[in-house]
């Protein structure tokens, strides 16, 4: 399923009387809007001209430096050098895809994935293959002579998953990054959308307390502000080892020579004034949200349909046994009324027929039961057998 | 001279009571503060928190249309899908590079030509050649088998040179084009700042005047509100055939996913409301600024030295005669209280050892005499042998 046939799809999904689970991005109701206006006013009266003007490739340094505190608040000590602003953290895998893939490389990619990442990575001809899992049981070996690119995951309420990755798995990554000699790609858009249980350390927090610094990591992490504020300011950063930040800053310069200034100091603002009561905000709202899709697909979904339980975030993976086709039954739902993402846009490989991705961020809670009262309705249907398509 | 030598160089640059020609970016005493201020409150309180949220990868439609039609009044018949809003030209021109060159490709570009194309070029790992000119007499036979990926050309008041192409090399160049199946890049960021002289149309026009219509045409337009208004919000646009537009839109989507919709839709608000009133206060304001500089030129540069006297633009070219190294004097020159860049910078092949590119954007027309007077005191000492460093 390629990115124009993805498009083409979001098309139809928004028709009017659509109760859509498809799109996977931020309720707009919490966007900070008379504080993002308040701030815009208030960067170009203290800032002036300068905040319209070119600036430095790596990102304004204020910024920079409360990322720097963020990121020790996560339990990742570092410095300016090791941050490089960019425009949303869809930047920071596309410029990580153009550094380090060469044309057949290797890329470990969980299935499912993220499907911009793999748009992102997908320019530089990448040779992906899943990640090794407790099933699958493979080692270093079986990558042969030369070293993946890297390994790439969303730890954190992945996704399309919506799962965490628990700490044997962490560690099992990050011993497979060392014996590989490869790096980890960590992308964390979600992580502080925690809506309970304990938050796991950070991969590149644990790669720094086993290897003594930040320079030293095999861990480049991806952030955002898009799930926190807006994501209409496109702002996100890549934190990292000071040598691969240091080749990103002029990736970053010859692509688009820097993020609009503007954009990082209302943000700044935002972040010293707003985070933790945005953070909470987001928090409750998708908590609510969470709760009632889980239980409208307790209350309607027939037998023979399993689901992920997401501890925050957006997201549910939905599965359904036997022969089901996500995808052939998306024009019925539809024509029902409710949307979805069919599963395998998030495989590499065209897997995941038999499964769909659920996002509950968009709509309100009674929108979300009658949408999934719908759907559970024609995944009956289907697992009778009448009308599944080939 | 790689990119990181020059950030260097400007760093030292930007020292206290140097008078700096080095810069080439806007005065920022012409961005339109109050107006911009006003935009963002309009477009906030306008279009709410939509202009905050992920928007279309290939802009906002109504910032199409009105690039649509500003195409049109540079003689450029043209439709919405033959539009892609990008973050600057600067990523244009990457996109460009991206989507074309293949390793070891020809790229055509000038001698001197835009640093920041160099560099947007330089990652798809290209064989620059130098554009054919009337003195080479080369031909489409010199290129071999295989096309070259492009040529790139900055045909208004050249960054570095400040020259403008006239009708016989327009015509020379698309013709080549056409004679090579290769495409050319347009980029034209300085087209409005003309101080005098009729404008050449656009190359873009010419092709589809005689191609017959832009989805025939082998130009590919790179536009820029940031000489404009500011180059503070990053937006600019590429205007080609359709099918080269739908490729360079997945291509956005993968890298960013789209430019700020805000940013967006305050330039837009910016262009309906301010376009020619700031073009001509750009005009006003540059023109006196050339004509200081080239009067002080004129003034006090030993003979030896020869200079371009662009027609609009921010960029004059400085040659000199005989064993000059511009790099190799610029520590004194930034001791002496004035700066440039080097010509060699503006080359591929290093070349351009003895010229530099002087930049009269940002000083005031008096600081501009002082400059120049520095600048010739140096140069004439150095003609005169003494201190020239290897």
């Amino acid at each position: 399923m390629g990115a124009s046939e993805i498009r083409e799809l979001l098309k139809v999904i928004e028709a009017p009387g659509v109760i859509s689970f498809a799109g996977g991005i931020p309720d707009p109701a919490l966007f900070p809007q008379a504080a993002v206006a308040e701030a815009y006013r208030h960067v170009l009266t203290a800032t002036g001209p300068a905040a319209l003007q070119y600036s430095v490739s790596d990102g304004d340094p204020e910024l920079k430096s409360w990322v720097v505190r963020h990121m020790a608040r996560l339990g990742v000590p570092c410095e300016p050098e090791n941050i490089l602003i960019t425009s949303g953290s869809q930047q920071g895998l596309e410029f990580l895809g153009r550094l380090l893939i060469s044309p057949g490389d290797a890329a470990l990619v969980a299935a499912p994935t993220y499907l911009g990442a793999l748009q992102a990575f997908s320019a530089y001809e990448p040779r992906y293959d899943a990640l090794p899992t407790a099933e699958t049981n493979r080692t270093a070996t079986s990558y042969g002579e030369r070293a993946p690119a890297f390994a790439y995951v969303v730890p954190e309420f992945a996704n399309p998953s919506g799962e965490t990755m628990d700490a044997a798995q962490r560690r099992d990554l990050l011993a497979l990054a060392r014996d590989l000699g490869t790096l980890v790609i960590e992308d964390s858009p979600y992580a502080e959308l925690r809506f309970e249980g304990e938050a796991p350390p950070a991969l590149l927090a644990t790669d720094i307390a086993e290897t003594g610094h930040i320079d030293r990591s095999r861990v480049a992490y991806c952030g955002s502000f898009s799930k926190i504020f807006t994501p209409g300011l496109r702002v996100g950063w890549i934190c990292a080892r000071a040598d691969l930040i240091e080749r990103l800053v002029l990736v970053k310069q010859a692509s688009d020579l820097n993020a609009p200034r503007i954009n990082q100091l209302v943000i700044l603002r935002l972040a010293e004034t707003l985070y933790a009561e945005q953070v909470a905000k987001a928090r409750a709202t998708y908590r609510v949200k969470r709760d009632a899709m889980l239980a409208a697909l307790a209350a309607h979904m027939p037998a023979g349909a399993r689901w992920t339980r997401p501890e925050g975030g957006m997201f549910i993976w939905l599965e359904v046994d036997g022969d089901f086709d996500a995808k052939a039954m998306l024009p019925d739902a539809v024509e029902a009324g409710v949307a979805y993402v069919p599963g395998s846009a998030f495989h590499h490989d065209g897997a995941g027929r038999n499964a769909m991705r659920l996002s509950y961020s968009l709509p309100d809670p009674a929108t979300i039961e009658t949408g999934v009262k719908r759907l559970a309705a024609l995944i009956s249907e289907n697992i009778g057998g009448g009308r599944v398509r080939a």
